[in-house]
């Protein structure tokens, strides 16, 4: 079998983002066989930043635009000021590299302990496609009067028909290719009414394409509720920018926590490489320690092997981190290594 | 001892909103001795706009200023186009009379059931102070080239330093009025800037004033898994009008459950009457069976009271609402009545 090469970006970044996409490397390594990769490791985030003042240099976005594919850890750290990191190099990669799916797993793994009470594995398993490069998170606003007692601040939300269709139908994809086939619309079209309507619109159209998939709608506030009253009711989720970003940290919460929860962004028309990172932060207060749980960077991994087309490799490290999380009561407190050893142990063995 | 006279105003509006108003007035009898409650009942909602076409006829609404304090029930029915009613009639009213506080307490009764794992009602314990009459909900947006493939349709965030400031003012009275005497800002000042950093400079400031009362920031995805895995780390939250309606249906999730969440839309500065609810909606499809908890109703005019400065009926009510919650477990099924006249029977007894 001829072996595939295939051209890996890592940016580890911040505080435990170093430790756990360690671990996520040593399982790819582990699971790749005949894959090889190309790694390329990116010096970006808190330390780059206070060192030169740069957040993503031009010349950096450039060379990421070359590779297949971008494995991240977390960047940010308090002594950066907030929003510099975020929009800087996150959000900036996400729009300059069109990630407009962000694809967020809420999957409860059996064995594992949930904060809901009476909820099992059973109760938990859907898939949130957050919209990723237009809504709320356009940095379209601006201040008046900053400092002053007339003062105002605005933000504004864009949604445009191209960007909220080519979501939509990949929601649809991904409902269509599950057991269950229900899509439910995240909004709050009644306050939100013309961005709510142009989701509306777009997904009654678009469900004309797909008969065999179920839809309901679902104001965001209620939807939070139901996450914990009745995780059961969702299959896909399709939702805005803002309103995904709040509900899959609540999801992670009802799934096992922040530990356990992986994302893509992806741009699935493959103009640009897509990006494969773990929902959690930086989280500075636990860095260096050996404490960071890497199941939610390993996780993404799997997503990224998805992503590349290795769908069998992905599947390999899905069900090493199932067992792994399986029997995890059962094991005492394991380093960020520890798990990742573990892991990688699975995928080999 | 004098009587007093207070002029209610009744909004019953749609689905179980007359049922639920029904056994918050019978408790409001049942509490007032010599308070001579005025009541005009209003019919307003999803009846009146498919007899009349109207929502809330500026006539209405010029009555509604005359009235000392609102009391309202739900409004809304899937046979009205989604955001008539709400925009209409709720937002429209919270606007006008300037309701720039959405009082919402967050709190678990002892002895009600939680959806948390592991979780007592004195982890559950805290008020969000939800700004009411700016932020995502000014209405202010709009849609070009509507249903055609170049659409695009905004939505925008307005926030002002003199609307920022009140409502902060506001949630650091509240703070300071409690044991703990902390207060968290819940906003995503990382990606929107413009807003988040008004929020951020306003809360310095006024803090300054309220040396006793320590603050805390929180982004309110983080927001989401903290009211699921440690509630208790939040006293009082004061947060935008969009994260407030999102983080308030998830905390009366965590916190029994829809039945029993209140809120009142206060006007501070009484320059117009504040209108009291549940948070629930008018849930047409357990309507006029008797199902529906009126407890969330009952709380709410405990809060009413409080805001008449009648604070010792509302600590009455409290008392027979807490005690009844308490042995809840032991009634079997009891309708919308009985809940009422239990808890009726408690004031007076
Ligand atoms: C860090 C922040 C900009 C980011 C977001 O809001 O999208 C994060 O919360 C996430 O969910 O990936
Ligand atoms: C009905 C709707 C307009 C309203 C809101 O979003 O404020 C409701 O959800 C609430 O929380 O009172």
């Amino acid at each position: 079998m001829a072996s595939r090469s295939v051209r890996l970006a890592v940016i580890p970044g911040d505080g435990i983002g170093p430790e756990v996409v360690a671990e996520g490397l040593k399982v790819l390594d582990a699971v790749s066989g005949d894959l090889a990769f190309e790694r390329t490791s990116y010096d970006l985030g808190a330390a780059r930043w206070h060192r030169t003042g740069e957040v993503l240099p031009d010349s950096v976005l450039a060379e990421l635009r070359e590779q297949d594919v971008i494995l991240l850890g977390a960047v940010g750290d308090p002594s950066v000021p907030s929003g510099t990191l975020e929009r800087g190099l996150l959000l900036r990669t996400r729009f300059e590299l069109d990630h407009y799916v962000n694809l967020r797993p809420v999957k409860l793994f059996p064995g594992v302990a949930t904060a809901l009470a009476g909820v099992t594995a059973d109760d938990v398993d859907m898939v949130v496609v957050r919209e990723g490069t237009e809504g709320p998170y356009t940095g379209v606003g601006g201040v008046l009067r900053k400092g002053t007692r007339h003062e105002v601040a605005t933000q504004e939300s864009v949604n445009t028909a191209f960007g909220v269709e080519r979501v939509v139908r990949y929601a649809f994809e991904v409902a269509a290719s599950r057991p269950r086939r229900h899509l439910t619309l995240v909004h709050k079209d009644n306050v939100l009414t013309f961005a709510g309507d142009l989701y509306q619109r777009v997904l009654k159209r678009v469900a004309e394409e797909y008969p065999q998939v179920t839809t309901a709608y679902c104001h965001v506030d209620a939807a939070t509720m139901f996450f914990v009253s009745n995780p059961g009711r969702f299959d896909v989720i399709v939702t805005d920018n803002l309103f995904g970003d709040i509900i899959t940290d609540l999801g992670a919460a009802i799934a096992g926590g922040i530990g356990l929860a992986a994302s893509g962004n992806v741009n699935p028309d493959r103009t640009a490489p897509s990006m494969f990172e773990p929902v959690h932060g930086s989280a500075p207060d636990i860095a260096g320690q050996g404490k960071a749980d890497p199941t939610a960077t390993i996780l993404s991994v799997a997503m990224l092997l998805d992503h590349i087309g290795e769908g069998d490799a992905a599947r390999r490290v899905e069900r090493a981190v199932s067992d792994d999380l399986a029997e995890r009561a059962a094991f005492g407190e394991r380093s960020t290594s520890q798990v990742g050893d573990a892991i990688a142990k699975r995928v080999s063995g």
